[in-house]
């Protein structure tokens, strides 16, 4: 790879695989592919191709490992992390793969859907219900992002718990390497043990090994009952214990679990249109959203809710409780749940960590941290929520109130570590969900060392990718 | 690699890696290790050696590197594809995990239990019932089979349909690496984006890349009510539309889907103790076995078999089914089915094929196959059984009534070709479940090519392995 400018020539030469059409040069017009989310990575490029087919991937990529032209794959450019995003100051070309948005084929007998990598992931879970089936993949952006950046980031979601992470969700795929050549991996098996596990390899590698066009995705029965609880509760632990008997008694009915700190609640009712405390009568520390979703009846999702919260009450786990009557309290609930990051934007600056460690000790985690955090920003506004059932927390810590904002979020990468710190210790992850990309990339190379897995990665990346064209300098340091 | 054989002085230093007790040289002491259940792969070794503790492992592997001899790891010697045994003619050096039998941590409330390779899949079983859960791999060799080959293999059993195969039921690894390092992936989390797939891909590498030497394993809450039903059939499609049918109602609850035909039945009844036709009134083509397992209760379990059983009859697609009215008759009717293979051995050779298809591809398959393999051997007694829920059929072939045993198995290759071209037109896999090992790896470069799937693992063979010393020729070709 190259850190020169593409020349103009060059630039031509992939701008013509695409058509002028689709190959973006005015600064203007290409806003939308290099400005993200929180837009913390300013970013330049000199061309955004969006390919239509899996050919023209296939020739960008030829092209670029040829004249060492490093390209940026982007999907639906809603990642947090910066995997999307040029890096600053270099001429990186993006690759959007948008257009390449068909559902190709559905089959419910064999539970699979087999579609382009640029499908919205909205779009994956109509064409799904559109059988009568479920693609249990749900998150925030949703109505926004593309399945193969969900694969590429191996997204996670509320859906979790019952249906694992988007790397459990994906039977089958199809990447073009970053030589050009295409692998057709196509496959539509559950089971499948005839050599390494390429898939697996490339959902989660962040576009770093090579620019995943199709895929073939499992599709689940929809569920008949369901039924959403909010309780509220004293303590980290007696939302473990409620967890655990939650789960006890529903097993994999249990289809959410989700917690958020008092504070966040506060957030929420103050900043988000709608939003009511659903348990008004009184204030808790905590609060647990509580999803059941059964296969039989809605009977059988309601003596369950009941059963949980019965037995919740009687062992003194949770003070107070409600169970959503109507679908639309079901979706006020997951709204409050929802709008947990929105409502933190009105508050100030919100330095945020995405951390996972086991179930059993996010307690052990969140007092350990609440500890480190208040000593090294007295006033700061804890704001942890999550999916506790996962072992993961999003642990965002607001400003102290009438801090200076850029003051408090100059202090990013400090708290990072402070909370990173008790992270490890736990046996956690400094990325559960959201990936590396540019921001944690120093980051996890220190958290590593230089041990055996970081050169492991090192010599797959070489192996995939020998000119280092694919979206250099994320996840690991680009060698030199 | 060299193929000279290892020299008596490097042998004396393997010995005094583990001691000499541990350092089997003599042929008659080796022979559990060389002789896998059919005795399919004739083979001699220099040394066994039977390392107690991870370094050893370690101290083995990297002068194993230095030397370039070849290991073969072995864990409880009950694969039937040849990966544990050494090469024909080759003198490879047996590592054997079978000491490494410590269970290290069982943790109830994280639902993880963390075991050395080597411990028999059974005892994990056993330990997670001890703390009231339920380790889900389950498969006919449980008694003697160990977790590290379980994993090396990523096996699968009669719980892949609710629990997913080894693959899903595995949190982290600890690995020891050809050149001796050891890579610490013990990791207890549900969700951890922080890099490449490195897990994945040792699972299913069949000790090719390295030697697992430590797991965590995943459990779950153990099921309250079990239901077991035997259903009399007409077709395949009809025990596809049976299996749509219990899948549509009883979702993550079906937790078994059997199908087996007319002949495996009478094969059973004919040669094992015991073994009676669950549905003596009729003669059916094909048969199922339906297990049903719910959280809540026996009740909820009996209503969901008994919805399947009247809807499957009110549609037409089941002629007589019995349901299990004791735990002593559904282990009855499991003991039919886990008794398939043994019950073909007293009918003479048997040409086995262990395939997958997507499960709407199932009737299509097994009749394309049928007309096949009868045309090429007229009189063939096709013992078709297994998983329709993840779309794996043991396609299992038995020689004519009188036919000459060895010139039937001599057709091995010719009818594989046969079946497995018929599967590779549907989409499917010439293994499912049991990997390539030594037996399909030549088959599996032909079903390939040379395109870029084989190039990737055998990058990736040579990125991991650069001495090219672990399990060589098994799985891929070594490269001279």
């Amino acid at each position: 790879m190259t850190d020169a400018a593409p020349s103009s020539a060059l630039l031509d030469r992939f701008a013509a695989i695409v058509g002028s059409a689709y190959a973006i040069r005015e600064p203007a017009a290409q806003e939308p592919y290099l400005r993200e989310p929180r837009a913390f990575y300013p970013a330049a490029s000199p061309l955004v191709l969006r390919p239509g087919s899996v050919q023209e991937v296939a020739a960008i990529l030829k092209l670029a490992s040829e004249t060492g032209t490093a390209i940026v794959p982007q999907s639906g450019n809603t990642g947090l992390v910066g995997g999307q995003i040029p890096r600053r100051d270099k001429p990186d070309v993006v690759l959007s793969i948008e257009r390449m948005n068909r559902i190709r084929d559905v089959d419910p007998v064999a539970n699979v859907l087999v579609c382009d990598a640029g499908v919205i992931l909205a779009d994956v879970q109509k064409a799904a219900e559109g059988v009568n089936r479920l693609f249990p993949l749900s998150l925030g952006a949703e109505g926004s992002c593309r399945i193969g950046g969900n694969l590429a980031t191996n997204a996670g979601g509320t859906g979790v718990l019952a249906y694992g992470n988007t790397r459990n969700l994906c039977l089958g795929l199809e990447v073009v390497l970053p030589t050009g050549e295409i692998w057709d991996g196509l496959r539509r098996l559950k089971k499948d043990n005839t050599g390494y596990d390429l898939r697996d390899l490339f959902i989660g590698s962040e576009g770093t090994l090579g620019v995943i066009t199709g895929a073939v995705l499992k599709l689940f029965p929809r569920p008949v009952g369901h039924q959403v609880a909010f309780a509220g509760l004293n303590t980290p632990e007696d939302a473990l214990a409620l967890f655990d008997l939650a789960s006890g008694l529903c097993h994999t009915a249990l289809t959410g679990f989700e917690i958020i700190a008092r504070i966040g609640l506060e957030f929420t009712v103050r900043h988000i249109e709608g939003v009511r405390d659903p348990l008004p009568d009184g204030v808790h520390p905590w609060y647990a959203l509580i999803d059941i979703s059964t296969a039989d009846s809605e009977e059988t999702a309601a003596a369950m809710m009941t059963s949980v919260l019965e037995q919740a009450f009687e062992r003194g786990i949770i003070n107070d409780a409600v169970i959503a009557s109507s679908v639309a309290q079901q979706d006020a609930l997951w709204h409050l749940r929802e709008s947990m990051s929105e409502s933190q934007r009105p508050e100030g600056g919100s330095i945020k960590h995405d951390v996972s460690v086991p179930v059993s000790r996010i307690p052990a985690f969140i007092a350990e941290a609440g500890d480190a955090v208040m000593e090294a920003i007295p006033g700061a506004r804890i704001c942890a929520f999550g999916h506790m059932g996962d072992g993961n927390i999003h642990y965002n810590v607001s400003q102290p109130i009438g801090a200076d904002k850029q003051a408090f979020l100059a202090r990013w990468h400090e708290i990072n570590r402070i909370v990173h710190a008790i992270v490890i210790r736990h046996g956690g992850s400094i990325s559960a969900e959201h990936g590396i990309g540019q921001i944690k990339r120093d980051e996890l190379a220190e958290v590593r060392g230089d041990g055996i897995e970081m050169q492991l990665m090192r010599r797959i990346k070489s192996a995939f990718d020998p000119a280092g064209i694919m979206n250099p300098d994320k996840v690991l340091k680009a060698q030199s």
